[in-house]
């Protein structure tokens, strides 16, 4: 099965890592030593045709920027990424995937984990019929048939389900174009998540692919806004706030 | 209007290209020197809403080194290329679009030329809504409306219509999944283009993203099967042929 395969790509991938060139970087002591983070980054792609598919524009530079921060504190991380323009990062195990379901199927195989960050740009919906031949144009200008949708799998709400496998800290992102804050807070409640990092992707706004992101994180105490920063810097400030949170089991409670 | 600023793209890019580093490509004497191409390659990405699209799985290796290989033998290149992975040829006017309609009106201002490849994978469809906001999940779980398709230009067909800008030589691609042959030479009386480079996509055969092609030529006088070789040594021969051709104006009634 995919699980298995997954399961076995894992366990070939982290035996490099544990005597390769991340070994410094899991092995240093850090605030997350000892932890395992899933972070998902990226777009899906969900299939129409052996050549079409519909994407969205994640460029996954967030996702990635966050595994590296979370390696970096001396987190154990698994990274499950659709296509993106980036290299790996250095010292996270990544595990490459297209559409919605092969993503969730890698991120329940790489569980356990302390910490789960779904940074992906999960396609909501798949195009109900996947043809095994490319569409082609009729004679006579005859249109396809519609593209009917169906409901991918909810990466986000699926982990985020209460059960032996919940990770003690469940992050989700909200992109909206919209009433941001409004959005991400009924995604919160409706999804079950602890916290969500919600951002702005109306276009403009240059996150979806740019370098820079202004970002609001909410939990269960409220919105903290942060101010516009490159991608790389809310990574390694939601990398230490993790950190805090795990190191200030007290306030657990109100995660 | 986009025509206008693609003009007014052309020109200010084809200043640098005749006094910068491109220089002794493109004044070095050659076969094609004095001849102009302008060359498609890469996906078009079709808009759905803001953040969603129709892509296809081209990567544009094929018409980045078919631009290339032009440029080498002392052509004046433009290529007009949909999103890639790759950076822009050396020496050859490159303009970066997404969608089919950009990608028409940026070839037609290109126009004149002496020579078209169409070696982009167009789609042949777009959404016939694009939505001003992202397509959110609906309370209760209903589904977004099915996606209809209409049709998008024909880029092939519509340089390859007889008239005062039709350039002398039109080569269009044909990507086929079943019956290769029979597909693209009924491709080729249907475009109205004078030769057919045609391959064989399929799952399996590695094309799509792959380094290397198998293909077919195909012209008035019949077919030539070309062994498997890089997309780079498919470029350079097609481009030796096309220089071929302009070099032999007796065979040209049979182009």
């Amino acid at each position: 099965t995919i699980v298995e395969a997954i399961r076995a790509a894992l366990a070939e991938n982290s035996r490099p890592a544990l005597t390769g060139p991340g070994t410094a970087l899991i092995d240093a002591p850090g605030p997350l030593s000892g932890r395992h983070a899933v972070v998902t980054s990226g777009p899906t792609h969900e299939p129409i045709d052996p050549v079409r598919y519909i994407a969205n524009r994640s460029s996954g530079k967030q996702g990635h920027a966050i595994a590296a921060a979370l390696a970096a504190l001396g987190c154990q991380v698994t990274l499950v990424t659709g296509p993106t323009r980036l290299t790996d990062p250095a010292g996270v195990d990544t595990i490459h995937i297209e559409s919605a379901r092969e993503m969730l199927a890698a991120v329940e195989a790489a569980l356990p984990a302390d910490i789960a960050v779904c940074a992906a740009a999960v396609a909501d919906w798949r195009p109900a019929i996947e043809a095994g031949q490319k569409l082609k144009k009729q004679p006579g200008g005859a249109l396809p048939p519609d593209i009917r949708l169906i409901e991918n799998p909810d990466i986000l709400r699926t982990i985020s389900a209460p059960g032996p496998s919940r990770p003690a800290l469940v992050v989700g992102f909200a992109a909206e174009t919209e009433q941001v804050l409004d959005h991400a807070r009924a995604k919160r409640a409706r999804k079950g998540c602890d916290w969500i990092v919600a951002n702005d992707v109306s276009t403009g706004t240059g996150t979806f692919g740019g370098d820079d992101n202004a970002v609001h994180l909410i939990d269960a105490d409220g919105t903290d806004s942060w101010p516009a920063m490159t991608k790389q810097a809310v990574a390694d400030r939601l990398a230490r706030r993790i950190a805090d949170h795990f190191a200030a089991p007290t306030t657990k409670d109100s995660a």
